[in-house]
């Protein structure tokens, strides 16, 4: 008997009939034995709708009630799972963030995580029920409704299965699990049994949107054994994600290929290189709530400096707005935006280990005349920016190059 | 100032405009410097949306899971009434029934409120905060969340008002007031400035359908000054609902004339004077969650008993069923239902000290060539059954011959 967390997503219980699938599912792991507690998120529409309501009412709506009122599209689902287990003739109980209780700070809308009290669904687990708990909310000590921000429903899922000591926890999504790359792209991409948590950590904020980071980070805190599965396939192992720290001799040397088409280059050039120099240019945007991703410095000819970052490609024009007006303080050559560009991730564990990877990479993009505009590495990944038109083309190729097919 | 409870029912907050609605009076109270708490039931639609929803997903649905599906309508009422009170630059925070904690029993979709801690209400009322209350639920002492059963929205605001010692408790509805009988069928019926708590309480329960019973006994047990007026006026002052035991001299004999045509009458006829024959006969009626109306006993030629009683016209084959499985125990004679009536009462504390009401009645009645079946009464009301389809006719004839529409 292993007791087993399951996560399903809006899509995976989008009506009635997706959850009597999702309760038919259930039933299968109860009657082989085993203990489930089941987290869910609203119906996938339901949360849009309210936030559709909320906008009708203000302009600028106060957080503490926009998480009162869509925190409730998981509580109908929560009911209606309970309802359906029950159907199957299986004892279930519905619980919300606040019932269990998940303990959160006050940040309301993206609220994380403090506590998990499992005295009361302990002894409903013990007394053979099923637990079905609302994803993505909680409540703060005073009792206010917390909601983790959305997709926070997977955060939940391996929060309340590290606090449970869960033997696993299994994420129902619409995929049936990671792929070397985006299958639309690569028609050879090939389904891992595996990957590390580095590994997808380095996806998943690549562009992988298959799991929320935050929940990778939080289950390889807890060392929660993880499992993405397909809520549509009736069988299907899915992909696991390890913790093993030491890369294996037969481990591929890389994983995945990630790439995002939403992000834009800005160039920073000829500045006279000063200490503070990256705070005195990224302080600012950051104030602004502008989400920065890849940074690159570089000390040029003369002392100079040139600064690349990206941001979000809508967030393009603020950026070079704050920028312009900063220009003359930082002493600054030229500010340069360039919106047709794509980032593209090569993933791996194997890379600590094997040197070459980078040339290999290089070579390959070289040989189909696909220029590179900017690099950047860490252990396990290196990030390239290069022309959004040629994107597909890199990765096509460098899925060839590193056999991700076989 | 004063502390005024204000609820709105479904229709009053059936969308944006109307919850913008709802929010420009509220303001216009505060602006007045009254204190106000809004108790809010879910947008019209969308209980018996989500009623929909567990019929689909189950046969026979537990109530605890009801519950938690159900009580999400009043939440995303208080979420965003809450919002458009802020966003009028008025301070608002919402409760639902649980947070506030309306503390009920565990009779889940017809719970009773136990207890409310005003604590947390309390301190942001005097931090100068509109609250806004989820009308119709609490939650047991195990924190499970119950529903005190449709409706329920009116004894929530009543049971604030008397928890708060408030100065009003006002009931916005679709109506603005209480009338002399219903307008559709006498043209002239007449909004009461006033009307007690006990004739209130007999209209109510026979089926004028402004205000829950349940929330007038409450009011009249507590003593709240209750008040119901229209949510689509922007003026009226409504009908208030009084608690003066003593009948004044210029108060009128006759408050108003309430009708039912939703009951079906039984009669089991010739039965033996045996003790306890009322309970043989109701008994297993009552197990069957058969709900009984008027009960009338007469003990008839030579010792035998006639009983009638009238129950819901769908009710009807079900309680004739039960009692023809009966009528050999009972040794009654003949089992007649009949669904061809209407139940029509007139209500008036003011007929207490007045004799002549029931004759005046029966002789209007008479002129009009209506015959009466059945006869009940009580110290402020005479309830009759009639055919159904001289109701109409009654209704005119008595509301006339009592000057209810002056």
């Amino acid at each position: 008997m292993s007791l087993i967390v399951q996560k399903y997503g809006g899509t995976s219980v989008a009506n009635p009939e997706r959850i009597n699938a999702v309760a038919d599912r259930i039933k299968r792991f109860v009657d082989d034995g085993h203990q489930v507690v089941v987290v869910v998120s609203a119906m996938s529409g339901e949360t849009n709708k309210l936030l559709q309501l909320i906008k009708d009412v203000s302009k600028k709506p106060s957080p503490r009630e926009s998480d009162v009122i869509v925190s409730t599209g998981e509580q109908v689902t929560i009911g209606l799972t309970a309802l359906a287990i029950q159907e199957r003739g299986i004892k279930a109980k519905s619980y919300t963030g606040s019932q269990v209780k998940i303990l959160t700070d006050n940040a309301h809308s993206k609220a994380r995580i403090i506590n998990i009290g499992t005295k009361n669904i302990q002894k409903d687990l013990a007394d053979g029920y099923v637990l079905v708990i609302a994803g993505f909310q909680g409540a703060d000590e005073n009792g206010n409704i917390t909601t983790l921000g959305r997709g926070g429903s997977d955060t939940t899922a391996v929060a309340i299965a590290a606090a449970l000591n869960a033997d696993e926890c299994q994420i129902y999504t619409d995929v049936n699990g990671i792929y070397t790359t985006d299958p639309r792209v690569v028609s050879t991409a090939r389904k891992l049994k595996s990957i590390t948590f580095e590994e997808m950590l380095e996806l998943a904020s690549l562009g992988s949107k298959v799991l929320q980071i935050r929940s990778v980070e939080f289950a390889g805190k807890y060392k929660v054994k993880l499992r993405v599965l397909s809520s549509f396939e009736k069988n299907g192992d899915g992909t696991i994600i390890t913790y093993e720290e030491d890369h294996k001799m037969e481990d591929p040397i890389i994983s995945g290929i990630a790439f995002n088409r939403d992000e834009a280059k800005v160039t920073v050039q000829g500045i006279p290189d000063t200490p503070g120099l990256a705070y005195q240019i990224l302080g600012p945007i950051a104030e602004q709530n502008i989400d920065v991703d890849m940074i690159i410095q570089n000390i040029g000819h003369g002392g100079e400096n040139d600064f690349t970052f990206t941001v979000n490609k809508s967030e393009l024009d603020r950026t070079l707005e704050i920028l312009e007006g900063m220009k003359s303080h930082l002493k600054a050559k030229q500010i340069i935006g360039d919106p047709n560009i794509a980032k593209l991730s090569l993933v791996g564990v194997g890379m600590k280990s094997h040197v070459g990877v980078a040339s290999k990479m290089f070579r390959t993009l070289s040989e189909e005349g696909i220029n590179i505009s900017t690099i950047s590495t860490s252990e396990i990944k290196i990030s390239i920016l290069i022309d959004e038109n040629l994107l597909d083309m890199a990765v096509q190729s460098l899925h060839k190059a590193f056999n991700l097919d076989q």
